[in-house]
């Protein structure tokens, strides 16, 4: 059994350090928050896991430090935003190779850069992979069986990951493809956005499934490009998370999508969602991706003019649905 | 504008008439059962479309003769197991190079052979296209926006059928993938039908997203093996109608898969949902040709003990959740 550190005591990295502490791993969780630490101390509850009670002998901690040394394995689930700042504090404590299992999505939307190339950018020598996978926290909290893929440098490294995790209600694949991971966990998010407005307007099963599936198609169209592979953004981390959000009410991205296309703007929408709606970030970055990159992306365009330049949601679903006559994957050749 | 004639007056037969007879074409009805006609044709509405009029000049008949000598393009919208014997029917009619194209899913379970194979074996001369996609016939019928592929041998005929179809609520893409866009639509109902199961056991999100995704991938795996395109099985006819299958209680599949789940018999799970359930049969086939192809298709397999061998649902995703660790998706190369 390992030593293992969670960064960030947030649901998710709450459910991942209860699950890997079920398996027999000696589990810390270390949060920046001070009350946060206290609380988690106190009250043996996180406030989002209600009824999961976390063990007397899993130690709560404010001291980072003591957290990266000797940890065999990291997991690093603080929200995107702070993704970057926290692998700079880490930096001088992380020995060379020390493994950092990244859990968060996101693109930073200067930079362009994934989260995990952020975090080998601050912490050049650790050994950096991710795990994603439609996975709401409360459902793993729960036990209820769930599917994730991890993504590793090298074979050997993603099958000590998939040990560490994987158990009977827990079932790990590995995968190389790091960037397809990544691409399409946060560039999902982008497409529950549209799925919701969809919602919002009224418009039934048929067109949500369209914009999907038209989203993903044109998501990974931008992915390829970055060197992603096709096979990745139709996993676990991509369709499969995606599956997930859209089906669920618990989504913000879907609820941030809803109250658009019933009326409200993008900053109503988000108050009221009151969290991090994570997909208008991405849909900025992967605006700015399909530029750079060269690539159609017109769900993404059209979901951009509604939270940005104040376009109807209803204008927006008619423009698409009358552009130019398409051929579904131009790549495919005809017979004649 | 064009003389079209539907073959066949289901729902989804009738919904795509009467949004090819508001686009201005001329459009007749063919129903093999004379009480259908007799009714069709009286009350001038069907009974699955509720609200919706048949126009009065459109014209509902038990001639087929007189709805192919003529015809600019057919719409061949028959239940999957009357496709071989209607299309034998029609064949001493049909001139060479007439366009039938085919709107039902399914493969036979004893040859193997998909819908439009069948139609080709059975009238030779015939120039046969499919289309499918997330379309369930209650919302076309209510003019919601949807879109669908139409796939054909050549680009000229797929786009003159686009052309035929599309309208601003009804968007058409293109495809020279039938092979992909037929499998697709015929085993994505196994997919359904084990979603189902996972909702009957009441396994939440998580559970259901890993069995649409890495049902998928199976699927996608042996429909690669039969020479269809990666793209296509997660395009609109793949990937976009499974959506839409899981999503909807109007599902015949996933309302069977779940009475399974909560612990009814196939045969008890048939009799309540009343109807076809497609997947039942796309489910033995899909095994059949996993042998015949020898591809792994773990879920498939499990579906059918399920189905056909009374093994225990919740035994099976826990069969399922333990198999030997594996890697996403085997072909994408390590760096090391």
């Amino acid at each position: 059994m390992a030593n293992i550190s969670i960064i960030g005591s947030g649901t998710w990295g709450m459910a991942l350090s209860l699950l890997l502490y079920k398996k027999g791993h000696t589990v810390k969780v270390w949060s920046a928050i001070k009350e946060e630490v206290d609380m988690l101390r106190e009250k043996r509850e996180h406030k989002n896991l209600p009824g999961v009670p976390i063990p007397e002998d899993m130690e709560i901690t404010g001291d980072l430090e003591a957290c990266i040394k000797g940890a065999d394995l990291m997991v690093l689930s603080v929200p995107s935003v702070f993704t970057r700042a926290t692998a700079k504090r880490m930096a001088p404590f992380v020995e060379n190779g020390q493994i950092i299992v990244n859990v968060a999505k996101g693109i930073e939307e200067e930079s362009l850069m994934t989260l995990s190339e952020q975090i080998e950018e601050e912490i050049p020598c650790a050994n950096v992979a991710v795990l994603s996978g439609p996975s709401h926290a409360e459902e793993v909290g729960r036990g209820i069986p769930t599917t994730c893929v991890v993504g590793a440098r090298d074979k050997k490294t993603a099958e000590y990951i998939q040990n560490i995790f994987m158990c009977s209600v827990f079932r790990v694949y590995t995968s190389p493809d790091i960037m397809g991971i990544e691409l399409g966990g946060s560039l999902k998010n982008v497409i529950a956005l549209a799925a919701g407005v969809a919602d919002g307007l009224g418009y039934g099963d048929n067109t949500k499934a369209a914009l999907i599936t038209r989203g993903m198609a044109e998501i990974t169209r931008l992915a390829l490009k970055m060197g992603a592979r096709m096979e990745t953004m139709y996993g676990l981390s991509g369709v499969g998370d995606l599956i997930v959000t859209c089906a669920s009410m618990h989504s913000r991205n879907r609820r941030a999508g809803i109250l658009i296309g019933q009326g409200k703007t993008m900053d109503e929408a988000m108050k009221e969602v009151q969290m991090v709606v994570e997909g208008v970030y991405s849909a900025k970055a992967a605006s700015k991706l399909a530029d750079k990159y060269g690539v159609q992306m017109p769900i993404t365009k059209e979901i951009n003019k509604v939270l940005f330049e104040g376009k109807k949601a209803s204008d927006a679903v008619e423009d698409l649905m009358l552009r130019d006559k398409g051929i579904e994957h131009p790549n495919i050749p005809w017979e004649q």
